[in-house]
């Protein structure tokens, strides 16, 4: 086999309570990519549809996290890669981490496989901080492993996999604004109360029993973020409304995905999801924002390849 | 049944990276209650063995929830209470909650039980809120409950049971110094690096997944502090070499229990758990302050009736 096509997903990151550490995997929205086995070495990005991204290797994210792979090994041929990009960079459902990890990836099953997720995601996570500014996990995790994922460290590495109750679904609404991860960050205070703190915390503590137990009603109580969104919500238009409809509506909870401007749902079952969906447009549609908005199960497998 | 003794259990709170969240409960370690259905109305406390108390209720941790829980009913009655303290004040394993939650277990049982276990901690936490100056759940949750517990939060009272292996043991050393919750408070920062607070929680997300999985390596990783040890290990002699010497002993954690200067640390399996307390005592015997040591099961059960 020298080439494989393959669908990197989508992910939403943070999960209110789990900044930094969470995050979970979309089934439907993601981008596309050609890996391509050849004789010339090194890495060539030879085609990129759907946004203007750098062609230069060192300057695209799916290069850098190609070339992290490339330099660890020392092979005598080298890589194509076609970049099919669906997710908007800046949108905040991991446009970035879906490109870093779909190289990386498809790089991997050419080669057989030599690297583990860890490993994989070790690699992709280089690419992602040549945007971000740091190396993170909680988009790369969830795109590489699929699922609920905590990114407990990452040095050492570690990604723990959370189970989650089946029937979990997640609302997506992006709307055509961009908010540039670094930008995000540079919002954060670098100090926050510690009454604060341990709320947050004693929420991700529940969100990580809630989702293991699949009882809803926990999942609903931990789903609040006291820390990063009081101030990243500033940046995205409407989304205390949108927040309160979909809760209204009946989602388990609902917040920033990553750092924005997309604002994640979580709902029981598709039809609630759907539900959640109608009342969330029923507010966006009259405010003249474009927006995009998905429903998609939570994807348990992550990264696939399609042919 | 006019009359009911019982064990109220030891316990251990915070749990290294679950500052005011997480707790576990004691086996072999607690104090001895008696509680006395009396036709005079009123709580009166009768007897107190072991440590020098206020015999007025309304200044007494276990008289303060047995008023709180009185006040609620309206009975033509009232109750004696009698308490065989073991576990000295001041030690860092739950001795204010021991007492506070000794006299409403017992008046519930000698009612037939008109409360549930949620409601019996919410009126325990009135008498060590007395002690403590805040009203925390942390070890009343574990005392009431058994097991280990997440306080995921005080208000509305939400606590939850998070399964642990079978295997899990404490070792618990308490130098006979006495550290007030109080002041030991008085010592933390009351704003924390955000990066601190993240990593603390992604390690209390960690411990629930470690716990829930029963995965020790999980666990082990999980079982760090960087908010709260840091200050309040100083007041505690010779606990970075206690904790050290437990960790090099196959303890998979080791940290302040409570506010001090008790110190526990988790082990899998009783004979690791001896060897713990082998390679604690070590080190403490040299030391020239006196101590109590402690191999205990983690207890599912939480307080019992005794007779």
């Amino acid at each position: 086999m020298n080439e494989i096509k393959i669908f990197s997903p989508g992910t939403v990151a943070n999960v209110s309570c789990g900044f930094d550490v969470m995050g979970f995997c979309l089934d439907n929205v993601g981008d596309e990519m050609v890996i391509r086995k050849v004789d010339q070495k090194g890495i060539r990005i030879t085609k990129i549809e759907g946004f203007d991204l750098p062609y230069e290797a060192d300057k695209n994210v799916a290069g850098i996290s190609a070339l992290a792979m490339y330099n660890a090994l020392d092979l005598d041929f080298g890589f194509e890669i076609e970049i099919y990009k669906k997710i908007k960079p800046g949108s905040g459902i991991g446009s970035s981490a879906a490109s870093a990890v779909g190289s990386v990836f498809g790089m991997n099953e050419l080669l057989n496989r030599p690297f583990n997720k860890t490993q994989l995601t070790e690699f992709a996570m280089k690419g992602e901080a040549f945007i971000s500014k740091c190396e993170h996990a909680d988009n790369i995790g969830p795109a590489i492993f699929g699922g609920f994922i905590l990114a407990k460290s990452v040095s050492p590495l570690q990604i723990l996999e959370i189970p989650f109750p089946e029937d979990l679904y997640a609302t997506i609404i992006h709307p055509q604004i961009e908010i540039k991860t670094a930008d995000a960050r540079g919002l954060l205070p670098t100090e926050v109360a510690l009454q604060d703190a341990i709320k947050q915390w004693a929420n991700l503590g529940g969100l990580v029993h809630g989702l293991h137990s699949g009882d809803y009603e926990v999942i609903k109580s931990a789903l609040h973020d006291v820390i990063v969104e009081p101030h990243r919500s500033k940046l995205i238009p409407h989304f205390q409304e949108v927040k309160e409809a979909a809760i209204h509506a009946g989602a388990v909870g609902s917040g920033i995905s990553g750092s924005g401007p997309s604002i994640f749902s979580l709902c029981k079952g598709l039809e609630r999801a759907n539900e959640v969906k109608a009342a969330i447009e029923a507010i966006y549609s009259k405010t003249g924002i474009e927006y995009d908005i998905h429903v998609s199960k939570i994807n348990s497998k992550g990264i696939k390849i399609l042919n």
